[in-house]
């Protein structure tokens, strides 16, 4: 019975980090594994007056089917906020309302990726696109992550040597590692791709969660209709509803609506309706705010407890923004024993390796630190540096 | 440009229906267009109320990622109905909640097809499983509907002199044609499909919109695991939630997972969350029973007034549930040139032929009964049938 199975997905075993999670979600166990925004930021009481609202109002007609592309008016949002936050110029036409971001990686895969085109993704990468983009076959290429984003150098090599379809990147903030290129990588990446005949998949999902003065501008900006941006409103407003988009030129955005009607024909529409409503009643910035200061005062915990109590042979990023921080343990040493010993007391992160699509990454981990206080931060590094420091001896 | 999109995705064309309903959305447009549940069954005081209460017992709990899987108390809802409806003993773990019914479709096209798989659908059949199965580039191969639903023995032919990875059928009040399979021929289906190597996806969002007294039992129940079953919310709750979900046996399960995951990683959490406090607290068999009793008058007045207003020489499908009628125009009449005719005196439908994968189907035409009145009904029909009458002569 074992080629019923399409061949896309014979090889793929169940996710390593759903069975990971599986052991953090006990509540006695400190978590810095999973991938889960502050719930104390979730807009609860503005979003059950916004349920009422648009009920009240528009009873039946906020339950029908509805569009494939989305609610009209929160796409013109979208786009009106590309204007404001970084004067870029957006249809409302060129946003397409999606499951999260995470379906919008699907339908870019399915509208662009060929059996063995090659496909070209950070290192590390973020695991629900290698999930997402294996299941159509490709031939992964990898160019590494450094501080302040990829080699533009390196991805001119690249795409000299082989013809990259589709290049997928997380450009600020990236999960898992914080990572966000610097303005001139971002310049010198669209520069680079202008060159070659590669679609840039801009996934988007953390951006608005700066701890920097001045907003991160999109790579699109630079590169205008070669790329295709990704965004969300699971970490600004709520994860539950999955509510994401697309942002494409029209060439694009006929074939992505063609494979968004095939995947779902559209997505949950009262919840476009309560969110359009509560970002019409609520200014979005303001609670943007709230959420940017507590992340960062949390960052800074988990840096500053890396700092007290992990020996000084680590390595680790400092992300100015995002949920998660990554960390390089010396060579030799591997973070899947170091799960194993820290889970027995306790604290779960996520082990480097299933970041790497072609193997590696042995002595790197992840942490995310959105979805804990300071305190509990605090306690939970001090675990994991006595156990790293036992590690090194 | 053009070869940058992927094979499966080249040939394809924007939806014809979606042209067609564009200009069917005119209010002023009598419609039998669309395939819309009557709005005025949409529980709104019920959701109302579901939704301030979820929030008030476990805000920020019901805004927060979720498991791939969904909410396990709705999918032991949703094992128990099937064993309460028909005495089939399905487990919780049997069951994966999706975007509704059509995300199923995509799901099982990718977990089992592979390019140029031969995919069995009925002729003719349904239209988004026609776009969904299309992009993974199978051959497909078809069944025709007979009025108490395909020929077994056709089906034994076609599956000895083919290898079929997959069939995809409605048995229970078909979109398009709101054809039933009979008890003997779901028992035949069965024991044919028992004897080759086919995955058979029984699509099922319209079996409890029934007419008789009796329940309508699904194939699964004849042919156990070999058969994944989905299932849909939209059309006795409401269809804005995109809320679905495929029974499939372990085996396929662990595969479908890993697929929703990298799909869009979970079905939208607070709408599970909403549709199972609407089911704990509702009698929903009261609710189901409305519906039926509305959509059966619709129907019963539809077909009354085929036969006052049409010529004798059409045929008809008589509907024992669903929302769709199916007709045939006698050989060499265009139902596309009926549709350009009726639309200028505002009365919409749907022409056959997308329904027909690999052509043919021109005369034939779909009704939806389900979101129009009695006497728009009426009114409809009667322009309907005398352009038909004018096209004869």
């Amino acid at each position: 019975m074992k080629d019923k199975f399409a061949l896309r997905i014979r090889k793929t075993q169940k996710s390593f980090i759903r069975e990971i999670l599986k052991s953090a979600a006990d509540p006695s166990v400190i978590s810095f594994a999973g991938g889960l925004p502050n719930p104390d930021f979730f807009p609860v009481q503005e979003i059950k007056q916004a349920c009422t609202t648009i009920l009240e109002t528009d009873g039946p007609g906020v339950l029908q089917y509805s569009t494939t592309e989305g609610y009209p008016p929160l796409r013109e949002y979208i786009a009106k906020r590309y204007l404001s936050n970084f004067g870029m110029h957006i249809e409302p036409e060129d946003i397409l309302i999606t499951n999260g971001s995470q379906q919008g990686i699907d339908l870019c895969a399915k509208v662009f990726v060929n059996e063995n085109d090659a496909v070209l993704i950070e290192e590390p990468g973020y695991l629900g696109a290698i999930q997402a983009l294996s299941l159509y076959s490709p031939r992964f290429l990898t160019i590494p992550l450094n501080k302040d984003g990829i080699d533009p150098s390196c991805l001119a090599d690249i795409c000299t040597r082989e013809r990259i379809k589709l290049f997928y990147a997380v450009p600020t903030f990236q999960n898992p590692s914080g990572t966000a290129y610097s303005l001139e990588i971002r310049r010198q990446t669209a520069q680079v791709l202008q060159q070659y005949d590669t679609i840039f998949v801009e996934d988007d999902p953390y951006g608005e969660i700066t701890f920097r003065t001045e907003p991160v501008t999109p790579v699109k900006k630079y590169l205008g209709d070669r790329s295709i941006l990704l965004g969300s409103f699971s970490k600004i407003v709520v994860p539950s509803f999955r509510l994401g988009w697309i942002c494409a030129s029209r060439e694009f955005m006929d074939k992505l609506i063609i494979a968004k009607q095939g995947a779902d024909l559209h997505t949950n529409y009262f919840s476009q309706r309560i969110v359009f409503e509560l970002l019409s009643n609520h200014n979005i910035d303001d609670h943007i705010a709230k959420i940017r200061n507590a992340y960062k005062t949390q960052r800074d915990a988990m840096i500053k407890s890396i700092q007290n109590y992990f020996p000084l042979e680590i390595d680790y990023t400092q992300p100015d923004g995002g949920m998660f921080l990554w960390v390089t343990l010396p060579d030799g040493l591997s973070s899947l024993k170091l799960f194993d010993q820290a889970i027995r007391q306790k604290v779960a992160f996520v082990p480097g390796t299933p970041f790497f699509v072609n193997g590696g990454g042995e002595n790197t981990l992840r942490l995310n630190f959105s979805n804990s206080d300071v305190d509990t931060i605090d306690r939970g590094m001090k675990i994991l540096g006595e156990l790293i420091k036992k590690m090194l001896t």
